[in-house]
Order: structure tokens, then C-alpha cells, then sequence
């Protein structure tokens, strides 16, 4: 049996997920989120997060992220991330754009988290100075680009850094779901109690169509949002499409239970390569991504045998392996298992 | 029976739709559009519109409007609309955030359609002066705000102006299907044939859940549009969501069927409302919305009675009807008898 | 002897303003305003308005006007103005490029003076509705577009619009010393007593090579203007050249003189005018500005004969005279002569 | 004596530059650039460039550099320039506003300039990938930014790199002067016969008060410029203020005779401090800028003597030096001879 890897973008939705749309489907209801599901999402988020959240739904990961960031920045600021972050890199100039031209500045650290120290010395810099960007927010991804994860602790001396400075802290959230029940962890404690301002919960990397909530612990940064979903074009008008979605990946721990599959099959997929000769994790996946090198005949092998993840974009023999809620085990196995027979050969 | 005259966002989508987003659901697809339902969508309007067109989809029609006009004008153009045009009115200030500062100039003319000698007055104005905004695109929207509708003739004349001047024209076709209908014309005859370079084809307001299609005839304005969508947050990842509903939306003509009911529904309505003494119509519907002028005791009446309509957004008495493509014959009738009723007891 | 009414922009700069530009060449001075001439001006700006302000200075009327408005107005926001405004008809679209896309709208009014009961009407329209632009700032043209003066009542008419909704007034003060010595008030008297917000204190027309000043009143407003001008490429290095000339324009009430000049030159001219037969004054010129409608020969007349002036770009025989701080006495006379003789002649 | 050599914009301007001021403060002129003093300009670069130009006169470096990059990227594009570039670190997020939200993207390289190989590296990233902001335009320093040059042959090297991609080029010469009369070559061969596009034209750090022009040899580059000015705000209305300093600055090659006792001037102190114990010249001065690193104590000991330059901005013991026009012979022997008593008594 093959299977891709390439992204957890490829797997459709649950079987939840859609027939909570087909649900939503009947009858007449307002639009613009004026209605019962909007509302509903908003209650399911507080209890999720034990506070008082404003939520703002949107259709795309990109969106979650730039809209965020359009409500901590003035055009003058600079957002601090990690030089290897998905926003400094796959979001074209989206940043810019939703910011009215702040910068965004790469932060070096390891495993693709920021080093506290490093952020520290950049957000110091060159202070009140009209020729200078001003350090004006910080933002983290969680899962990190690299697979890699943020202890609790970790995210807290980020923040304790941007706190310091009153820098507010977005969390890119695109894999949240994966990287809470990698921690275990509350939604709570990853999040407000450790000094997250505002929250990309992605749903669409784990078990919906599209959808994906702004979510905003520190409200102060809320109130113009609204206008700037509007503003980005993102405001849907058949919110519900996007609302039944979320309520259904909130309803009965979907959002666990797909995490929880992706990040198992990741960690029978890693235990098994670890056995694999001549493959090397580059850094251990704490969630359901890992970056490996192999071989460039074990490469070769492997999509000829139909396999599917990305190569070809980074140093030499490095691949991209990504698990989602519908990867197959047994597709993992074989994956595995065609790896150990083209070493046992080649090697 | 109880009925809302919303609007036709209220709707839900059609069942072939919600089918259709379930098949698509099923196995793997590369995401962000690179998958074998868009590149379906992008034949089914190349013989739709009996041209070679680029496609580009998205979820809102503010998306599909301000994507549209960023491909079209400079930062210091404007961008010619009629002074009742939803993109002047009803989209935040999304036009001027997509085209980077561009102003919107509102002309006047009838029916809230562009009145082409004003049109041409207003482009021949402080040409290469740098201190003015110089016109750089046109935009129509056909079904009007009010209902109306441009003829053949009536859109080749604004296009002809424009064209005098080298100006790109864009359509806003958020009802598109229903003009359409009621026109009676292919879509080449009322798009490329007449003059149009850019279309936002509505499907939202017509049966599906979230899909809008920007649809390029004049291919020269297209080759930015796929940076442009990207830098707005607005390429889906899991773009079979868009893509299964608008190829269900173009499959044995559900545009049409639709289109042709809501418009139906909407004759009959404004027939009867004709014969309810006390009740102006304020510009004849040609498709399938209506203003008209009632009584305020007959408005209070029939929302009284459980019947949902914009009022108080106008004039004193102004209200708008909308009917849709699922708008149930019974409820037009008993929403007539209603307001007669009234009439007859009080005018 | 010929003269030129074309504008207060082609005369050149007072002596004493030259004489302090090249004082001020001698020695070396810090940068950016880091200097004392700088620290000077804000002080005699702070004599001169009776109160505390903060002020940036800038070389262009355009980057004051606009760089206020930037202090002023989020990017979803609207700005409401006359529909003649200079603001609105000659700054191409830098107002909407310096908001990050706010919009102007035209307010109607008598005399190119915002009538306040249309603002008001404006203001309150779809007040927090995300689909529309919100109001947020009103700017008011002291000397107007047309000559006309708004008298300190109807500054405060307007004023109390905007603060009844918690809008901030600027004032588009490129002629503002013209109307000062019109009316006869003080400086605050005509700003901040007033309720006016935020000025662009203009100076270049007024006899000095090109210095504009920012004057905030509000400080509130003042926080991000020092971040904003930088990025608008605004910050001078050699500051001293802007600081000398407005010190020079601000000492011995040079700015009072000028104006008085210009201004008693227009009464001059206008006085003339009005015994010429077939001259119609559309605007009586209240400061050193004219709108007034000439027959069609009689302008050829005036423009073989070396008289320069606008024409042309209004409605039939309409022209605009403007008188300057060095308008010579005897060209006026020498204008309104030809004119006479003309009509004599031939009316 | 005492002397500063803290930038070569305290300095204020030429004697020949404020008496060419005063003369074109005589009379009435057109404003806005139709006069003849801006024509005098064109013409007069056209001859130093041996080609015909397009000239745009701006009052300060940020908007040449700012505007010249919006002329040659679209808001989805990066611009290429070295991580220590003037362009990346001092002008706030000016690129960003003018560019709509382009990028900076730095490249590395010894002494501020940037690595050809490098540079290629990173042109040649993720072409046509939508998610990826799209490599439009090259940015160079000519001095760049610790005093090093550019020899022909490296800017050649870098602009091939450039036109291989169809990328245009852009030289920052807020030192043009300086850097010529070292290379000893003529200004075509530095700028268009090497393949610069579009060129900031630096005269304010080289004895003008404020005057830089925008030169375009790529005539294709030039259409939107005076759009782009306007809309920035930066076109004068009493556009001699500006011509009439480039011209005096163009004429009797003041350029060249300032920019040759500014560089002489730091030969003599370069020269100088490298005989003096303790102290290292971090790079070789080629023009009139010069980082090196000294005692602590000897810094402290120069300052409290009453020299002024920068320190503390950059490593420990680092400190930049520049020269410029005026700086007096007298005031760089003494300073050489302060440090090397300290020298003598301390190291």
C-alpha cells in the first residue's frame, strides 16, 4: 500500500467535519457571522481555553497569520521570528501587506525556536530611533518548521523577553492541535497562561475543509479586527460553511483524536527510520513532522515506488515527512519497510 | 408559510454542491490548486465563456472584486464605478488596500447604472496631470445594486468609452447568473463579446457555499493575479473545497436553474406587489432583487408577521426584496396576500 | 508693467528668509532636526499659538497634509472633507497612499465650506458597520479651495460635528496667514480655541522657499508622526535649511506682512474688477484668492497682453486670480486698466 | 582647533550652492518643475553622463532611494542588497511603504559589498513560487556603508548576476562624488556602462543643503516616476529651490573638487591613525568614511577634547569617522596628533 507524506494539507476532512456542513446547509441563516454556529464557536473556544475569547474565523492559514499580525504592528514596527519561519518565508509578502509595511526580522535559534537571547539583543537595538524598524511583536510557531516543539517553558521566556519590552505574542498555531497532545498540556497553559496575546488555531493541517480562528486572549488587541478581516476580503458571508466546520472539530475532541493519530503514526514512522541504515533524523519530531537524509538512491527508491514527500527543497538528501489524521498504518509500515530493504541491498 | 427576502446569502447551497464537496473529500490532492478539480474548473468556463480564459478562485466576492481591480490600475489611478456600486460602498475600504491606494470615483447615471456620457466626461479630466488620480479601469455591475440591469448595447457603450481610453473594464457578477437569465444571451455576449476584460463570477449568491471565480478574458491582466491572491491570504490549500463546488455549480447548467428560479420567484413577486395598493416600485427587478416603497404601517405589518427584509436603510417606507434559488413559491404568494391584506383593511 | 496671478507659488522667498538660509549655512549643525534652529521653532510656534505643541517640520504642503492625516485615521477609515478640496482634487492619491488606504469623502457645502449639517448627516451613517468606511477624521481648507474664509463660527460648527463623534479636525492651512489677518483673530483663536486638532501651517506660499509645518495641538495625535515622516521620506538631514526659513517667516511677524500684502492686493483687485463691465465675481475674495468669470475675448485680451493666470479648467470664462506677498501695486492696476479698457471697448 | 567628524551632513553647503539660491530667488517662476532651471538640470546630467536621462529632484536620500525601488519592484517582490546597506538598517520601513510591502532581502559580503556568488544563490530561489516573495531589483551602496568601493569590474560583476535574471539595477550614491574621484573613472562608466538602471544621485552630503536627484539611464524605469513623487509628496512646488542647487553643484565640477578635498582629507587621517599605537582601521577608507577600532580610553580621551564622531552604535572600540567638504586640514592633524599623545602616554 503507497502514501504520501508530502503535507498534511492533502488529506481532505473528517467524516464529521462534512456532515456538520451538510448540516449547516439547511435553511436560511444571516450572514457575516450573525448567526447561531458563529456564536457558538466563540462559547466552545472560551471553554476550550478556560477565558473569555474574541474569535475571528477565516478561510486560510495565511489569513490567521497576517491578520494577527495586522492587529500588533504599526507600519513602522518590525514582528520578530525565527529566520526559518513559515511566516518569514511561505506567505509571499502577505506580512507586508496586512501590516502596511512593518518587517519582519529572522531570529537565529536551534530547532527552528528563537533564542531568548538573540531576541533579547535584536528587540534592544536601536530603540525610539525614526530610522530604525521598532520591535513591535513577537511571533513563535508552535509546531516549529522543522517538527520541533516549544516546552512551556521555552514559549514562557520568549514572552517573558517580549513582556519585558511590551511587545504583544502571536502564536502561529497551524499544527496547535499537534503540538498540545505532544505536551499534554492545556490549551491554557500552552497559550494565555504562558503568555500568548494572540492564537492562529489552525483546523484545516488536521481534519477540516478550511478553516481557521484568530483567537485573542488579550482583547485590547480585538477591536480592529473586524474591520481588518473585512478590509483583507475575508470576511465570508455564508459564515456558517465556516463556523459548522470548527464546531464540528471542537465537538468530541476531533481535534485530539486527529492529532493524536497523525503524531503516532509519525512516531512509528521515526522509530522506524531510526532503525533504517543510512538514515539520519535531522531533528527529532516532537509532532507529526520530521526533516531526515537519506541516501540519494534511497530517495530514488522510494518515490519510484510510488511514496510521496518533499525533496529536492533544502540541503542534499533531505526530506520532508509529514503524517496527518488519516494516514494509514500501514502505509507507514510499508513505507518503513521498503527503506530497510533498499538499505539491506545498498547500503 | 414564513419567508425571508434577506437576501440570497442567507440561503444555504444546493444539494448537488454539498454532494459534490463530499466526493471531493475522498483520497489525497495536492494542494493550492495544483490538483485535477481546478484545472476542471478552468475548462468548464474556457467552454462556458467559448474563449481561452484564466481562472483564479476564491472564497468572498470582496476577494474576487479587489483582486480584480489590483490587476487592473495603478496606486495612483482610479478606478470609474457607479456612485451606488457595492465596491464604493459595501467593501470597506478593500478596494483601496488591494490596489495599494487607488481611488474609487463614483458616477451618476439612472438605475444605478453608469451613465456612459458622464463616464467620458469624467475620464478626459486632468489626464498625465500627477496631481490628479488618473482613470486607469471601469467597473459595472451587472445585476445593478437596485436591480437593474445593463442591455448589450448599455454595456458596450461604457466599455466603448473606456476602451477609447485604453481602460480596462471589469464586471462585478455577483448575480451574474441571474443577469444572465434574464437577458437571455450567452455568457461570451454579455462578457467578452461586449467588452468586459475581467469578471468576478458570482456563485455564493447562487447556490454554493464559498466559490467566486476571477475570470480573465483579457489574459494580459492575468499574469500577476496569481502573487496578488497569494499576498492577500486568499489561495486555498485544500482548493478542491472551491474547486467541487463551482464544477457541481457548472455541471448541467445548476447556474442556470437557480438563476432561473430566484428570478421566477421574484417576477411573481414583484407582479403581485404591482397590484397591492399603497406599493411603488422603485425600479423595476429584472432579476432577482427588488426596491420598492410601502407604507410604514404595512412594513410593520409584514415584519410583524414573521417576513425578514432590509428596511430602514433607505428612505422613509424603502424596502429591498431579495428572492433566491431556494425561495419557496408558497412563501412569495402568502408574503402578497399578506401585504394585500393589510392594504385592504388600512389603505 | 505685466504681472502674474497664477499662483502664490511662483513668487520666490522673502529677503529676510534668504538671509537666514545662509546664516544658517556657517558651521556645523547636528542632523534630523537634532539642532537648535529646530528646538527655536517649536518654540516660537508655541509663543505664536499661546500653548504647548509639538511640530514637524516638512518641505512640501503635500507631506503636511498628509502625513496629519496619517496621525489621524486607521486605513479602514474615512476622512471627510469638501468635495472641492485640494485635499481631494490635487494630491493624487497620496492622502489614500500616507492612511494605508483610507478614504476621502466629499462633503457639499456652500463656497467650498463643508456645510455642517451635511457632515453630520455623513458622520452618523452605518456607524461600526465593518462593510463601510468608518468616520474618523474632518479636514477643513482655511483660506478655501475658492477664496472663501470659514469664520470662527463656522470652524466651530464644524468642530462640534466631529467632537460630538470623537473625530479630530485638521486644518489645511496652506494659505493660513492669508486668512488670519482677514479675519483679525489670533492664531489659537483660529485652531485650537476653535477645536482644530491638528495644522499644516503653510508657508511656502506665503514667502518662504519651501517649509511646512505640522502643528499638533492634540498631542495625542503627535506620537507616530515622528516614525510616520521618516518613513514618508520626509526627515531632513540638514534640518537647518527648514528651520531657518520658518524662524526667519515666524520673526517680525514676516508671515503678518506678507499676507497683509497679498491680501490688500486682491482687495485691490477685486474692487477694480467689480466696476468692470461683463466681470461677474463668483466667490468674493475673502484673503488673496479670486474665482470671478470673464467673457471669453476679454481673456484672450488679458492673456495677449502678458497677463498670466489659470483658465480653462472650470466652466466656461471662469478664472483664478491669485495675488502674492510680492504682487506689485502697480500691476494690479495695470490689470484691472486692460480690463476696463477691453469692456469699454467691446462689451 | 577642533573639528567633527561625526557625518558629512553637519556640514551645510557650498558658497557657490547659497548664491545660486539667491539668484533663483529673483522673480516669478512656474512651479512644479515647468521652469527653466529644472530643464538645466536634465540637460546638464544628460551631458555628465554622456546619455540621455530622466532626472526626478527629490530633497532627501530616503525618497530617491525609496522612490527608485518603487519604480523597479512589484509589492510581491524582494530587493537585493547587502545586510549592511543604508537601504536595510537607517531609512525606517520607507522601502517597504513605497514598494506596497516589497522586501529587503540582505546579502552577505565582505566589506558591505555584496557577494556576486552569493547574490546568484539567492536569486535564483523559488522562482515563480507564489509563496515566495519573487527576486525584482538589485540595490548597491557606491560608497557603501563602511567607506569601501566598488570597483568597475565588482559592479559589473553583481550587474551581470542582475541582467542574467532580467533584474534591473539600482546604485545608492549618497557619495557618488566620492566614489568617482577615487575610482578616477568617468560617471557613465560607474553607473550605466557598468548596467546601473536607476542611480540616487547624492549632493546633499557633498555641499548642497538639500538636493538629490533620481537619475533613470533604464528610460523604461522612468514612466511612473513623476506619479510615484507626487503621490510621496515629494514634488516641490518651488521646484528651483532644488534645481538651482544642482545646478550650482553640477557647474565648474564643484562635485568633484568638494568630493576631492573630503576624500583627501581622510587620506591624510587614515594615514595618520595608522601610525598611531593602538590603533586598527577595521576596513581601508577608499572615499570619506572610515571604521576603526581604538582604545576605550583613547575614545573617551578624543571626545573630551572635543571631538565629535560616532561610537558605541557598532562592536566595542569601534568608531566611524567621516570628512567632508569643509572638513579643515588643520582640525584632521589635530585630531591624529590628540590620539597619538594619548598614545604615546597610554599604550
Amino acid at each position: 500500500m503507497k502514501v504520501a507524506f508530502t503535507s498534511d494539507n492533502i488529506a481532505g476532512a473528517s467524516d464529521s467535519v462534512m456532515a456538520a456542513i451538510i448540516a449547516a446547509n439547511q435553511g436560511d441563516t444571516m450572514p457575516y457571522g450573525n448567526d447561531d454556529y458563529t456564536a457558538q464557536v466563540t462559547s466552545m473556544f472560551a471553554e476550550l481555553f478556560e477565558c473569555d475569547v474574541d474569535v475571528f474565523l477565516v478561510s486560510t492559514g495565511t489569513a490567521a497569520n497576517v491578520l494577527s499580525l495586522s492587529a500588533m504592528t504599526p507600519p513602522w514596527g518590525s514582528v520578530l521570528c525565527h529566520s526559518e519561519s513559515h511566516l518569514l518565508n511561505d506567505e509571499s509578502s502577505a506580512p507586508e501587506f496586512y501590516t502596511n509595511g512593518a518587517r519582519l526580522i529572522g531570529i537565529e535559534g536551534a530547532d527552528a525556536k528563537i533564542d531568548p537571547i538573540a531576541l533579547k539583543h535584536s528587540i534592544h537595538q536601536k530603540l525610539g530611533d525614526v530610522h530604525s524598524c521598532q520591535p513591535s511583536a513577537v511571533s513563535i510557531s508552535q509546531v516549529t518548521e522543522v517538527g520541533s516543539l516549544y516546552s512551556l517553558g521555552e514559549i514562557r521566556a520568549i514572552t517573558d523577553v517580549a513582556k519585558s519590552m511590551n511587545l504583544p505574542v502571536h502564536m502561529d498555531g497551524a499544527r496547535f492541535a499537534n503540538a498540545l497532545v505532544s505536551l499534554g498540556c492545556t490549551p491554557a497553559e500552552m497559550t494565555w497562561k504562558a503568555g500568548v496575546d494572540i492564537l492562529s488555531f489552525g483546523a484545516t493541517k488536521n481534519g477540516v475543509m478550511a478553516a481557521e480562528a484568530i483567537v485573542v486572549f488579550n482583547k485590547s488587541l480585538a477591536k480592529d479586527l473586524g474591520f481588518l478581516r473585512k478590509r483583507g476580503g475575508h470576511l465570508h458571508s455564508k459564515m456558517r460553511l465556516l463556523a459548522s466546520q470548527m464546531i464540528a472539530y471542537l465537538t468530541d475532541e476531533l481535534w485530539r483524536i486527529n492529532a493524536e493519530h497523525a503524531n503516532s503514526m509519525m512516531a512509528l514512522l521515526q522509530d522506524g527510520l531510526k532503525t533504517v541504515p543510512g538514515v539520519t533524523i535531522n531533528t527529532p519530531a516532537q509532532a507529526n513532522m520530521l526533516f531526515c537524509t537519506l541516501p540519494t538512491p534511497m530517495i530514488e527508491h522510494l518515490l519510484a515506488g510510488g511514496y510521496a514527500f518533499y525533496t529536492g527543497r533544502w540541503a542534499e538528501g533531505v526530506i520532508r515527512l509529514v503524517t496527518s489524521f488519516r494516514t494509514p498504518k500501514e502505509g507507514v509500515e510499508a513505507f518503513i519497510e521498503s527503506a530497510r530493504n533498499f538499505a539491506e541491498k545498498n547500503v
